[in-house]
């Protein structure tokens, strides 16, 4: 890893474009002064934010250009229309040509993931990217994934995910084995899908090293902090995210109301209000944004389309620690020896003699 | 409708049997002065709880039984050794007798679903029971289905699922024409499963009489109240319930963690104690306890097997209200009419003639 972490942003994602990017690689780059940022878009928009901000404008280099993705373009269309040329694809193409170590775009999941696939390649052994997801729990935060990305999954990609949701909470918690567990209902009558159950007994069976499986967890267990890794296919993945969202947000409008409806309660929240500065920040989903594309060839980071310049900046905290822990290499690592453990697993089976 | 709402009780179900159901009874007993109780169990155990409580007691009737389902006794296990005998059997077989309108259980759902199956059998049409979840929402609240019944759901089940849940929120909501969506994930790349699309079409060109369809919903939209009525498989229903009760209780902790740290936040939690006590009763999951089985020729609800008191007598709630109000024979109306209206809307197709 070299001195400076390079990443490399799409100016022009998101719903509010360079309004929100450029003072969220403000606050980002506060807090990692080693980044250096490569800024691709529309330069008249650009260059008076960043003039602004001349600390920031110091560790930037701005690469002009005029076509953006818009946020309800198809990814077809994105493609077609936004190859080569566009601000989200140069984002990416900078990782491939390795100008940069990440890229961040706040821009459309569907084009963002096409531009990444087709760009960056898959790596070898796995046939589709998953996005994963920072989920805050009761003990710090776990890894889920994937949360959409695609929908289904075979047993087998259930475990590339383990793989590469395990490498991710190495390199991001620092565990030396973090703790995986596969998501499943736990009705008893129905024991869940088939390759949710297949993809169980191949953990089992291969004992991964990197690793330890703990078996199934239920969607109340994620925020408990059960498992460090939450593994799932990206239809029940992104109901689960989802959910817990909008109950986020759910709880907190109850809270507010509740604390404004009496005398009593309005003098109790003056007195508390620190208490529920802190508990607001609990609560945001915002403060952990940014679903990190996994799978691929280079490292490309998601930023919610909506999020503030606190949520952006957030996102890219989380290119950084990937880029600076160097998450790609270790991935590929443990897919390596997975696939090396499986085989292994495999051959005497094959075989059919005993040991 | 009878002027008595008669309601069988499984005595024995849940974690904590009677020592719950009886005071959970004498609550809703309060509530609803019309109800009559048909008590399945051991009466040894029931006898001294229904002696302390004479107007539960009066309005009570105890068939004594000794076999009990355990809560972890597979479904074909329980169905062995409990059918004709066991507390949950006899509860189910008191709906099928007419000697209940309604049964109420909180042992193992694996078990009541068989039993409710082979004794009640399904109604004509439907393939597999589901269960319906009240979702509180910030408008009030929502029913969910299928939260865990079967895995899994073709276009046409999801259909039947709208229609049932359509007709259950007549019912309880008292709406003309209830909104239904049918839960989806939004991002672009991936339109959705399969199943869940062609539901979607089918719908649209039924335009059901009594319901409106409104689209999809995302998982978000849930806890926002955009439908009354949300209808997913039971994989993605149930990991959806269950992220949202997690989430529920992590904000819970985070909140009592928050008015606890300083003297200052103390001081404002006296203040505003009462606010704080309505919040927690809007937060509680036990608040809105009670699954409904739906598609079966008898109405039986579900308690959560680890519930209080609160939580029993909701569930006791629902069931009142299914009754009362006629829920069953408005489901078949629902079922008969959505059955020709789909006929009417597939005939001129079949003869290709133009109208």
């Amino acid at each position: 890893m070299p001195n400076k972490v390079r990443i490399a942003l799409d100016a022009m994602g998101g719903d509010h474009g360079p309004a929100i990017v450029i003072p969220g690689a403000e606050m980002a780059l506060d807090r990692h002064p080693d980044i250096e940022f490569l800024l691709f878009g529309n330069a008249a928009v650009i260059e008076p934010l960043l003039r602004e901000r001349p600390k920031l404008a110091a560790a930037t280099k701005v690469i002009h250009t005029d076509v953006a993705i818009r946020m309800d373009d198809k990814p077809s269309q994105a493609l077609r229309q936004g190859r080569w040329k566009s601000s989200m694809w140069l984002t990416i193409d900078a990782v491939k040509k390795g100008d940069a170590h990440v890229a961040v775009s706040a821009g459309n999941t569907g084009a963002l993931m096409a531009m990444a696939k087709f760009d960056l390649r898959m790596l070898p052994g796995i046939d589709r990217p998953a996005i994963a997801a920072l989920w805050p729990t009761l003990r710090g935060e776990s890894i889920v994934l994937d949360v959409g990305a695609s929908i289904g999954a075979d047993a087998e990609h259930l475990v590339n995910l383990a793989t590469m949701g395990g490498a991710m909470a190495r390199v991001l918690f620092d565990l030396e084995r973090p703790k995986v567990g596969l998501l499943n209902i736990g009705v008893e009558e129905v024991k869940g899908l088939e390759p949710v159950r297949d993809a169980g007994r191949m953990l089992r069976e291969y004992r991964p090293r990197d690793f330890e499986y703990i078996g199934f967890v239920e969607a109340d267990d994620i925020g408990k902090g059960t498992a460090d890794v939450v593994v799932t296919e990206g239809f029940a993945g992104n109901i689960a995210l989802k959910a817990a969202e909008g109950t986020a947000h759910q709880m907190a409008s109850y809270l507010r109301s509740a604390m404004g409806r009496t005398w009593r309660a309005r003098l109790g929240y003056f007195f508390a209000r620190q208490a529920f500065a802190t508990l607001r920040e609990k609560m945001d989903p915002r403060k952990v944004n940014g679903g990190v594309l996994l799978g691929l060839n280079g490292i490309v980071i998601k930023s919610h389309g909506g999020t503030n310049n606190e949520g952006f900046a957030s996102a890219v905290d989380i290119g950084y620690d990937m880029a600076r822990y160097e998450l790609l290499a270790k991935i590929n690592d443990m897919l390596n020896l997975s696939r090396h453990e499986e085989e292994r697993a495999r051959a005497p089976r094959v075989g059919g003699a005993a040991s």
